[in-house]
C-alpha cells in the first residue's frame, strides 16, 4: 500500500506562462513530507453537454474524473475572470460531478490559491467556494491566499520569490495534508470495523 | 434604418431538449412589438485560453462577439450547476468579454431567466449577476423569474404551459426592451450632438 | 466532567412567533441522544459600535460571547431579509467576534436552517455561510435545510409537523453532534498531549 | 420647487473615528454643482423585530425612511465586517424596507463605496449589492471604489488626500447624480402626462 499522500493539482487558466500555474509549480516544492503534488492539464475536456453526457461520455472527462477519484486531495489555483471562476474550470468541475450521483468530487479535500491583480482573485475565491459547497467538498479554511499584483512575485527565474506567499502556500498544504490524512484514518477506521 | 429591437438569447445549457433553451423558444412569441429574439448556439465556442486569444483568436467566439455587438440586448436563460452558472455559459461569456478592452458585453442591457429544480437556479442567478457586474452589463432588475420544477411547466407539445411564467416572462422582457430603447436614445442623441 | 454535548441555537428573526425560533424549538426534540439545545435571546445586545467596544464593552454582548464560548456547538435558524441575513442576527455575530483577536466563534462548529418563503432563505444561507468562513467557523454541510413555505409546516399545537422536514433536521443535528464530538476529541488530545 | 439634487449618505459604521464616514465628510466637498450630501446618523434605530414593527413602528426607523424617502439618491460608505456589511447597516437598511410594500428603497438609485484593509471591504460590496438588488435599488455600476489600507489615505487634518481616491468618489458622485437626474426627469415626465 502506498502511503504518499496524493494532491492533485488544477489550475483555472490555461495560459502557458499562467501565474497562477506558476504558483502550483512553486507549491510542488512546499508540499510537507510525505506528500507530492501532481499538476493535471484539462485543456482536453470538452464544452459539457448533458446529451454528450448520456450517449458518449467523453474520455478526456472520464480520464479526469478517474484521476480526481484517486487522489487524496484537490489544490485550485485561480485566477479571476469577470469577478468570478474562469468559465474553463467551473466547466471541468461540471464534469467531474456528473453524472447525477457519481461526483468525483463529493467528500474530497479542496484547498484554493488565487493570484491575479488587486483584490487578489477575491471574487473567484468567494464563487468557488459556493461551487465547492455545492460540490459537497471539504473546504481548508485557512490560510486564505490572495496573491495580489502576482506578476511582481516571482524572479527572473520564474520561481515563486515572494516569503510571504511561500509561508502562506507552506500553511495551506500543510493544513490541506492535515485534512486529507484525517479524512483518509475515518476511512481506514469504517473499512476495518 | 433598422428600428426592430435586437435580443440575442443565450441558453446555459447545450441540451437539445434544454428546459431553459424552450423557455427562449417560448419567448419569442412573449417579446412586445417591434422586438424580435434570435436564439444563439455557441457551442462552437472553445475553452477560453489567452494564448489563443492572442495567437489565433477563434473564429466562432469573434463571431458570438459580434452577433453580441450587433444585439440591443441580452436575454440568458440560465440552468444551476453546482450552485452556479454553468462553465459553459461563463467561457461564452469570458470570451465575448475578451481582449481586454474590447468588450462586447459592456454596458449591454440583460435580462435574466432560470429553470430548475426546487430553488429555481436561484443561486446560479445570483452569480450571474454579480459576473454581470463585472461586465459592467445593464441588468433588467424586475421581475424576478425562478421557474422551479421546470419540467411540469411545458405541456405535451412542448409549449410553456404555466400561466403565471408567461405573464413574468412578459414583463421581463417589456422592462428589457424599455431599458433597451431607452438606451438606444441616449446613443442617438450623443450621437447627434 | 460533564460529557452532555451544548448545542447554543440562535434565531435570526426577533419575533415572538418566528417560525426559525418555532424550527429551533422543535430541534430540541430531535437532538441525537447526550446533547442538548438551548435557544438563546440576544434581543439586549446593542448595535456594534467600535467605540463602545473599546470604552465599554456591553454587558449583553460579553454574555452572549461567554455563552457562545462555552457551547460545543452553534445552531442557527435564520429567515431571509432582503436577499441576506438579518441586521439584527450579523450584529450579533459582529460582537461575538471582537474585539479582534478574541472571537468567540472560531473554529466553532456551525449548522445552518432557514425558513421562509418560495426560496427557503436560500440567498440568506449562502451570505451566512459566507460570514461563517469569515469567521473561521467549521461547517456542517449536509443536509441542507431550506424550508419553503414555512408556515404551512406546523400543525395547529405549533408543532413542525412536516416528516421531511423533520427527518432533515435530525439528520443536520446528528452531524453537528458528531462533529462536535470529532474536534472536543481532537482537543483532549492535545490536552493529553 | 427646489431643484437641489438631495444625496443622502451612511456610514456602515458608527464609530466616531471611522474612515467610512470620513470618506463620506470628504464626498461633500466633491459632489457635483447643483447637489449636496447629507450625513445621516442612524445610530438610534432599535433591532429590527417584526412585533414591534406591527405593533409600535419606532420613531427613529421611521424618522430614517422618511428622510430616506425625501433623498434623490443614497450613498452608502461601508466596512467589512466577518466578510459581509456590518450588522447595524443591514438593520438599518431592513427597517428602510418595511412594512412590507411600504419600502423606503425601491426604486431609489445607491452608489457604494469602501475603506478598509487590503481588500478594500470587496465582499462587503458584492454582499451589499445583492442586498441593493433584493431591496429593488438602482445600483451605479462604475467606478468601483475599494479604498484599500485606508488609514494610509487620510492626512494630518483628516481630508482624503489620496488624489486617485478623490477622483474615484468625483466620478461616482457625477454618475450617482445623472443617474438621479435621470430617473427624476422620467418621473416628471410620467406627473406630467
Amino acid at each position: 500500500m502506498n502511503n504518499q499522500l496524493d494532491i492533485l493539482a488544477l489550475s483555472g487558466s490555461l495560459r502557458a506562462g499562467s501565474f497562477n500555474a506558476k504558483i502550483l509549480s512553486a507549491a510542488r516544492a512546499l508540499v510537507p513530507v510525505g506528500a507530492a503534488i501532481e499538476i493535471y492539464d484539462y485543456r482536453d475536456v470538452p464544452l459539457y453537454d448533458g446529451d454528450v453526457e448520456e450517449t458518449a461520455y467523453p474520455e478526456a472527462a472520464a480520464r479526469l474524473k478517474d484521476r480526481i477519484r484517486r487522489a487524496d486531495a484537490l489544490l485550485i489555483a485561480t485566477p479571476e475572470y469577470n469577478f468570478s471562476v474562469p468559465g474553463v474550470l467551473k466547466n471541468a468541475l461540471d464534469w467531474a460531478s456528473r453524472p447525477y450521483g457519481d461526483s468525483a468530487l463529493a467528500g474530497k479535500p479542496l484547498a484554493i490559491i488565487g493570484g491575479g491583480g488587486g483584490q487578489g482573485t477575491n471574487r473567484a475565491q468567494d464563487h468557488l467556494r459556493q461551487i465547492a459547497h455545492g460540490l459537497d467538498m471539504h473546504l481548508v479554511r485557512r490560510p486564505e491566499i490572495f496573491v495580489a499584483n502576482v506578476w511582481t512575485k516571482f524572479d527572473a527565474a520564474g520561481e515563486l520569490a515572494d516569503p510571504a506567499a511561500r509561508q502562506l502556500v507552506s500553511e495551506l498544504l500543510d493544513n490541506l495534508a492535515g485534512l486529507a490524512l484525517r479524512l483518509r484514518a475515518a476511512a481506514d477506521l469504517k473499512t476495518a470495523a
